[in-house]
């Protein structure tokens, strides 16, 4: 079944609003096993409109379309596919009770202009809306199933998720049965990703590069004619990928980093604090980011000034005035004493230079020493390189610090 | 001058890459007065492709197609040309030439399967790629000009502003002049930014609004004779909304607000510590993420556990034990302590129930306690109740923060 999204609105053609409902869609849609020909995007124009509508007919079985479905005058989709579908507007009572009951909930007075939106070409099926106020419908014309649906995402995906789908499969019979799952990695680039995992592919299955900077993830797709049989498909797969790139994958479900060595960390009880310099307090918020990490982290510092390194670390002022606040032995000083001041297992340094500005000849731009140190092993730190703008630098140093994080409480003995 | 853009890509089609060329070119050609008329996305598939330009052929008299340049055999756009143009492919001397020279520079040797990307359909005008390996082409049919251009954004980018925008100016002429500039706020709802700009409007000026949660961003576009003319224009619409939205408005240039406040503290020669709790070093994160931020920005604290509080920033246990961690008595203690031990003029604090775990019935998820501290002028602290993800509860807090100490340093004598 070949189906057709056509994204409608002027914020859309002019560039003020990011589409995401249709790569959304898309990747819903592939997911389920079904194929999507082409996308056309237009603006609020009902020459345009009916246009795309009448070229969609003729090459799609299903055709989705959102947008257009507000009260205000920009909003046509209502009345262009009532010319299309030759099929005059009509009230829906189902349509008006819907937003009727909406605007009670809220609490808001059901205007004239709102009554507009309860408008659909004669015949249609309304598709109720109850994450918004915008009702959408369901046409059929020459064999082809069209979709009216809000452009609001939220509306649009949960609405693609309720009717949508169910409808193509159930007009869809015989369709594979679909898994997928993302592997997350960190330390390598895409080309040496895919490189490693050459000849992977299988029949059924399909594998996608996704980089999220710094990481690379990697989606599992697979095809069966049961759920399970594609499951295990995809588990097989992912079996391999780990083996081909081993301690380079952290997560093999699409956690994030931070989440999993909160896990990590609760599992081997032990606690965590951290010193950070250029990269500001980003190490310590992507920690505070999982619900829980109380029972874990206990103290950051964001020592930006030297001053704050001395007083609130005990970093010995003649370190930093022998070897300079980035370096080895200032960033080993910084993990133990914010470890032994907080009294936790661990703790984490990093202290670079993220620029643009603040460079020199031995430590440009983008250097970056980070380090740890533990009770009972001692400090251990290790100097970097990186490139980017002053916010890649700060991100891409606490991924390092974060996956030396979960090395380190991996190996833990 | 109608133009329409053909994106391409398997990537595309399925979801796995979400497009944003289409979405920034059609801001960059609105912005330079042309006009968008459709956008249809195609996966690599010949057939479609052939179909989807000789659909763009008929009713666009420029069309810009990204995608399927690479040296790979589900790179298709050459060949898929040639046949659109019935023009057969030819080796380009200056294409291979741009091509050899990338690949020296980078130290890369030229293999078999790179010399593709030099065919193009005969007749094309080489578009030379100084961002990446593979050149792209101008072609003409029937009176509209043909781009094909690289799909990698950065490539594509840097072709549209290099080749595509200067041709179809060249094309157009008598076309208006353009000038855009980027209001940004926060406190209000995008309904109510509306509101109060209603009829704001003007002919030859457009108002965008822009949810950047939780700012709203306006973006106004005015068109004019003259690019002065055009400048004035907006000029004048943003004293007008200044006007009407008066403090929410933080910047009329685009900047970020920790860009504003760095400003304003470097300019009152004023300094900042910060601690926080639930945010989690966000607040400290953001303000750091400004180069030269070190010129005002001391230190920052994450007291995340009770005993760092009473440790690091000197918060009497008692108060904690009486009142709670997330309190006022709590929030402006936090305040007063990391300004003290930094010796900074202000410091601001941030203690909350980010959750979703952890909240109480007097004190639920998204209680946030947000304080202030000034040698002089004391301590302030206000309660707020924040809704929505954790995430977002540390994104909301650590901007109220900011906007406080925005409007502190402003009002500040």
């Amino acid at each position: 079944m070949k189906i057709e999204i056509i994204t409608t609105g002027d914020e859309i053609m002019s560039g003020v609003t990011l589409d995401t409902n249709f790569s959304w869609a898309a990747e819903k849609l592939t997911g389920f096993g079904f194929i999507l020909g082409f996308h056309t995007s237009v603006g609020d124009d009902e020459q345009a409109m009916i246009e795309a509508l009448a070229i969609a007919q003729g090459r799609s079985q299903a055709v989705i379309v959102s947008g257009g479905l507000g009260p205000t005058p920009d909003d046509l989709t209502a009345s262009v596919s009532s010319k299309f579908f030759n099929a005059p507007l009509e009230l829906s009572d189902e349509a008006l009770e819907m937003i009727r009951k909406r605007f009670k909930e809220q609490g808001r007075e059901l205007l004239e202009i709102n009554k507009k939106q309860a408008y659909m070409p004669q015949g249609s099926h309304v598709l109720k809306n109850y994450w918004g106020t915008a009702p959408g419908f369901r046409c059929e014309k020459g064999g082809v199933v069209f979709f009216f649906l809000p452009g609001v995402p939220k509306e649009f995906k949960s609405m693609i998720e309720e009717y949508v789908i169910p409808e193509l499969d159930r007009r869809d019979i015989g369709r594979k049965k679909y898994h997928s799952r993302i592997v997350r990695t960190f330390g390598l680039r895409e080309s040496e990703v895919a490189e490693r995992l050459k000849g992977i592919e299988r029949e059924d299955a399909r594998i996608g590069y996704r980089p999220r900077f710094p990481e690379i993830h990697i989606r599992v797709s697979g095809y069966g004619d049961t759920e399970e049989k594609a499951e295990k498909l995809v588990s097989g797969i992912i079996d391999e990928i780990v083996l081909r790139l081993n301690d380079y994958v952290f997560s093999t479900d699409d956690e994030r980093l931070e989440e999993v060595i909160g896990k990590l960390l609760l599992e081997k009880n032990l606690t965590l604090a951290i010193a950070e310099s250029c990269t500001g307090g980003l190490l310590a918020h992507r920690v505070s980011n999982i619900s829980g990490s109380s029972n874990y982290f206990e103290r950051g510092v964001v020592s930006y000034s030297n001053q704050s390194k001395v007083e609130v670390l005990g970093v010995a002022k003649g370190l930093i005035e022998s070897f300079g606040a980035v370096s080895k032995e200032v960033v080993e000083a910084m993990a133990q004493g914010v470890r032994r001041l907080a009294k936790t297992e661990i703790g984490v340094s990093i202290s670079g230079i993220a620029g643009p500005a603040g460079g020199t000849p031995e430590k440009p731009v983008g250097t970056v020493f980070i380090g740890i140190s533990h009770e009972k092993k001692g400090e251990k730190s290790q100097r970097f390189q990186f490139k980017g703008t002053r916010e890649e630098i700060k991100l891409i140093a606490s991924e390092v610090a974060l996956d030396w994080i979960r090395k380190f409480v991996l190996n833990y003995v």
